[in-house]
């Protein structure tokens, strides 16, 4: 049973635009800067830890394959956290700059869920380098908002210069309640808005102005970036690389193509791209800037006539270069992207943003631009209209499209080729990587050898590296026994994680990223007796995890019409999970990307649609007990049905992930035929599509764990 | 398979708001004057015809166990028509008037779904009397929209004058397209402001007037009246009656005390009840004035000190005079309501007013009334403002709180008395009456006596006249042989319908008054040999029915969560239904209440919650072949599960109906072994709980018809 209070259950938003409208299905949030609406159940993704929809991993002590970094990070961030401060107040009264307090988020310019170190600003200023987290400086406070999953971890690494704010608990104030505690009226709010996404600021903007604040932008320095100087690491800088066409599918003259029919059919004339997995997929490029996701920091313009990347040029490799020109995309500094949006309004553009992903700096700028041209004609005697008309009603200046980025839907839905390459990821490397990995793991376990979580994570990483085409983790490893299984957000340290306990449950979520593909799953195993208890529990998430896997359903049906599948085993008993159902995969992408999803949260109301990938992960925690997830991902596809009423195509689920489930944690009287039939019918294709690649003791752990299982 | 293409499936939205906010989920919807947003799949209400949500009976025709009156007006209705156009514009140009159109919905001033027939004006001036259409006469053009159910009656119906404008179809123009073709810029279009709510006549006016069209609110007389003059019935008089407290379960000090309550608590100090229901429910009492709903013409007016019931007093008995004195309600005309409003917006009071429901001509005037009391306010030298604010910022002068009726959720939250009456007149006389009914029609069949569905309409009539406590049928039977089962909104006539094939399947969907309850119940039987096709169909409705009953959810869980539970089954196969899976019922009230139900729109975000009542009716309509709907009563209660997950309750439902479902159309390969006990229990406790009232025959009846069902 979970105990947490419901609103204790709300963890900390970093990242508004993606826990209000792109990715609202898994995501994190914490009313920080305002009440959320709409939240008839409160739900809370209970499971992963950092990678989360809107939850940023500054790396903090968890369970990664990669911590070096971090760790030394991780020690920095407590020194001299008085002296940033005093240096950062010193910044609010130079010229131009004139604030009383300054927020730091943990954000990227690009709402990016895996950030690069150099932007990590809201961990350097606190200390706190857990990832998620607000910090607000005035010119005698300092306050920090998290949410449960952090506090004692904030409470070791704020000095006492910091207030720590435990976001959720009673009598805790939102961040804008207590600016207009702390400040005078018509104080002034100092934020870096390419830290914001524009609707975020607006919001933050409407709140505090009610409450007589003003926000303000400063656009031409990062106050943090300003005290951080030379010890702030140097923004990432690893060679982009092409994405090759046999996985990529289409070429980026296609791509373009396709987008610039798009731009004329909404009435504008160009496109701002910032979300970096919407740069990658539609230039069929990839980068290393951030950990887990193959991209690199760019912004991309596309024109009906231009494209221009917006990237460090130390990146692009002449065969990138060579790549980008094919295409007739132009090269422009990263740090040019004002200038380049104030010269498109200044040329009559309708420019196409995204405005709950495209920052406050970008929109601001074009909205800025925009009226100043609207002006100019004005004033030159045409008319005193701010908006200027000709006869046929058509704006001749610049105008805004605003709109949700079309490349969002285009990259979510699959092509053969990279449906292929999900496929390859999955079945020819990944799976082998996990059965060696459990074999060696069960053997350890009954040789007695104490292995912490850690060290589990380790393992694996070691045996998904040896696959061709292994580029990363596509987030940090969630490794959980016993009672951690069931922490919300489960985050442990190399020195603090427990020894796994082999007569407990054991949680493994774990992915990778290869060159064709990305990866998700999440198995839960017993290496020992498990009770009756855990067995029911186990039982009821697989009766879920098989219902959505064989759901048919009508085209245009989003997916939380589906997600109550997954929970009404679980129902039945009064048991539920906290997260959603499903979230999006992209392919050699982003582990987690939109517009669809599988949840509770009826806000998407994105059809499922032929070529997405989706997770299926519904789970079940129990508070210091034990933590079951059974996650495969699977692909929408169109199913055969004998009958088609009302003319429509109705669809399904093909599996991605072949892998299998551990039989003995099943409780046969709970299990119907059909589902046993599921069960022995997916373990007999994991047999033949895994063991030709496995060998040895592998092999024969595979064999072991396929074997079908019979009523009586 | 169902062959109508999408389009063609959107009927005739008489009645905006109950399509658009008040009852959401069962609705027929054409886009007339607008065209509806958000609509991921059209599905519609396929099965039964007058009694759906937002389409009024008219009667015509329609297979009813009075058609008297009915069948009457029908005939008188083609009579004359062209008279009554011309008369009507003559009426356009006179002093006050001045419009180039009139619009004639179908709609009376309560936004009722079963209406008086005085109240009939669109059947009266085009001499069409289906249920859904509307009329608009211009100076020199007459048209009528209706829907597909419709076009050949409409066709017999309307004379030459009037032009059919066959909604759905490709190339007819909406309503307000038509409007801006036919009048110049400028023009006037007048409606009466009673027969619209005030949501609906707002969104026409604002459509309209893009088109350079205004829209006149002709407050003091109805242009169709004015013609109809002596042969217009005389509006509904029979007497109203108490509803005991016994069946009521509270009285009417109470339900007025804890509205007040909530009067306060919104910050308003008086409302207006529109709704006929919920008249009838606040003030226990109940009526004759619409067929199938036992309710009566009335608005109420709840102030924090008083209340007033605007209606006819030749229907109000010394007996309700006195019931409604001892809880302090007075009387007033009920055409002095305007006045009142206004009155009340003299003295200042904060009107709740419910937008969807509440009609234009009432929030219209009380508006006018609130600018006049400011107006005078500001001229007096206070302010230049049109509100006017004291200095602590609370508005002095009466101001609005336009919010859904709080007697709407209050009316579906039934108490124990209510559910007893419930499950009273379902068990111990609707079931005996169905019992009877079915034994003499199966016996009849056998004795291959032709019978149509108006005589087995009748024939059920007449079996529950005689149980005690019968009042009415709760909607116009719908009695289908065969490929009439399938035909959306079936409404066959006496002269034209079919006889009962026994070689096909009979779908029966019918449901009466009681003085204690309200029923409603559809079973689909075959008399002969069904086919493998209809098995296998009948099935997977049976399936999806289970599915729903059985199923078990958090509180706070919106129905439309558990729509797909119903849909699975027959989404296996790709055949689903057209309209959603269940409605609210009321108590002794109207067999179709919100606010909750259970559909595949997911607008209504209402919570099922403990006490509300719900059909659980899944069904499948194969194009001139047959119909399939299986529907009993449920009620939301709390469901004792051995875990309570999040502290809070789970829910599940209790069932009304106890009624067997033909086993001879289960396929027993379809059906698990969970579902095949779900059945043998189910009808294991309709013998035990209906034999009892039952002798002879039909005692015989149910008990071959009760017999569980094995494997093999």
């Amino acid at each position: 049973m979970h105990t947490l209070p419901s609103h204790a259950m709300r963890p900390l938003c970093l990242n508004p635009s993606l826990c209000s409208s792109r990715f609202p299905f898994f995501s994190f949030s914490i009313p920080i800067f305002h009440k959320f609406k709409n939240n008839p159940t409160i739900y809370k993704k209970s499971q992963k830890g950092p990678p989360f929809f809107s939850i940023r991993c500054c790396g903090s002590g968890s369970v990664t394959a990669k911590p070096s970094w971090e760790l030394r990070r991780n020690r920095a961030a407590v020194q001299e956290p008085d002296e940033k401060v005093v240096a950062l107040r010193q910044l609010f009264t130079k010229p131009g700059i004139g604030i009383d307090a300054y927020i730091i988020p943990s954000q990227d310019a690009h709402q990016s869920e895996f950030i690069a170190e150099c932007y990590m600003r809201r961990a350097y200023i606190s200390g706190f380098t857990g990832s998620a987290g607000t910090a607000i400086v005035t010119k005698d406070k300092a306050a920090l908002w998290t949410d449960g999953r952090y506090f004692l971890q904030a409470e070791k690494q704020l000095n006492s210069s910091w207030k720590l704010m435990r976001a959720g608990n009673f009598g805790v104030p939102q961040a804008s309640e207590w600016l207009t505690d702390v400040l005078a009226p018509g104080g002034r709010v100092g934020i870096d808005p390419f830290l914001f996404s524009y609707d975020a600021a607006e919001e933050l903007k409407e709140v505090i102005y009610k409450k007589n604040l003003e926000l303000v932008y400063l656009y031409d320095l990062n106050l943090v970036d300003e005290i951080w100087k030379e010890s702030r690491p140097k923004p990432p800088n690893k060679p982009i690389r092409v994405h090759d066409l046999k996985y990529a599918g289409i070429d980026v003259v296609s791509k373009l193509s396709s987008l610039r029919a798009e731009l004329v059919a909404a009435g504008s004339s160009a496109i701002v791209i910032s979300m970096l997995d919407e740069v990658a997929w539609l230039l069929n490029l990839r980068g290393s800037d951030v950990p887990h996701s193959p991209v690199m920091y760019a912004y991309l313009i596309v024109e009906i006539d231009a494209a221009k990347l917006f990237v460090d040029d130390s990146k692009v490799t002449s065969e990138v270069m060579y790549h980008l020109k094919k295409a007739g995309v132009e090269l422009r500094p990263y740090d040019s992207i004002l200038s380049e949006i104030r010269r498109l309004a200044v040329e009559g553009a309708h420019l196409w943003l995204d405005t709950s992903s495209v920052n406050a700096a970008i929109v601001e700028t074009y909205k800025a631009a925009c009226d100043k041209y609207l002006m100019n004609r004005g004033s030159r005697g045409k008319t005193k209209n701010k908006q200027y008309f000709e006869s046929d009603s058509l704006p001749v200046g610049p105008s805004g499209v605003y709109m949700q980025s079309p490349v969002s839907l285009a990259k979510a839905l699959k092509n053969p080729s990279e449906l292929e390459g999900m496929q390859n990821s999955h079945l020819s490397r990944d799976a082998a990587a996990l059965a060696q990995f459990w074999c060696w793991l069960e053997e350890e376990i009954h040789k007695n050898m104490k292995l912490t979580e850690v060290d589990l994570a380790d393992k694996l990483l070691e045996f998904r590296s040896k696959q061709d085409g292994f580029l990363d983790t596509s987030f940090d490893t969630i490794s959980g026994s016993g009672a951690n299984g069931a922490i919300i957000h489960y985050t442990p340290e190399a020195e603090s994680c427990s020894v796994v306990d082999p007569n407990k449950l054991f949680l493994l979520d774990s992915g990778a990223q290869y060159v064709d593909g990305t990866t998700d799953i999440t198995r839960t195993v017993h290496f020992g007796e498990p009770t009756a208890r855990e067995k029911e529990c186990f039982t009821r998430v697989l009766k879920g995890h098989i219902a959505l896997d064989e759901a048919v359903f009508p085209e245009n049906t989003p997916g939380f019409v589906l997600d109550a599948f997954a929970r009404s085993a679980l129902w039945k008993i009064g048991l539920d999970y906290r997260h959603g159902t499903g979230h999006g995969v992209g392919a050699a992408l982003n582990v987690h990307e939109g517009p669809q999803s599988i949840s509770f949260r009826y806000g998407n109301v994105t059809p499922l649609q032929k070529g997405m990938i989706v997770s299926n992960e519904p789970g079940y925690y129990e508070d210091h007990a034990f933590g079951i997830r059974i996650e495969n991902l699977l692909c929408v596809q169109e199913i055969n049905t004998p009958n088609r009423y009302g003319g429509i195509e109705y669809l399904g689920f093909e599996k991605l992930t072949f892998f299998p489930i551990q039989t003995k944690l099943v409780d046969l009287s709970l299990l119907s035929i059909e589902e046993m039939e599921w069960l022995n019918n997916y373990h007999s294709q994991v047999w033949e599509k895994v063991s030709p690649l496995l060998e040895g003791s592998a092999r024969q752990w595979l064999w072991k764990n396929t074997r079908p299982i019979t009523k009586q």
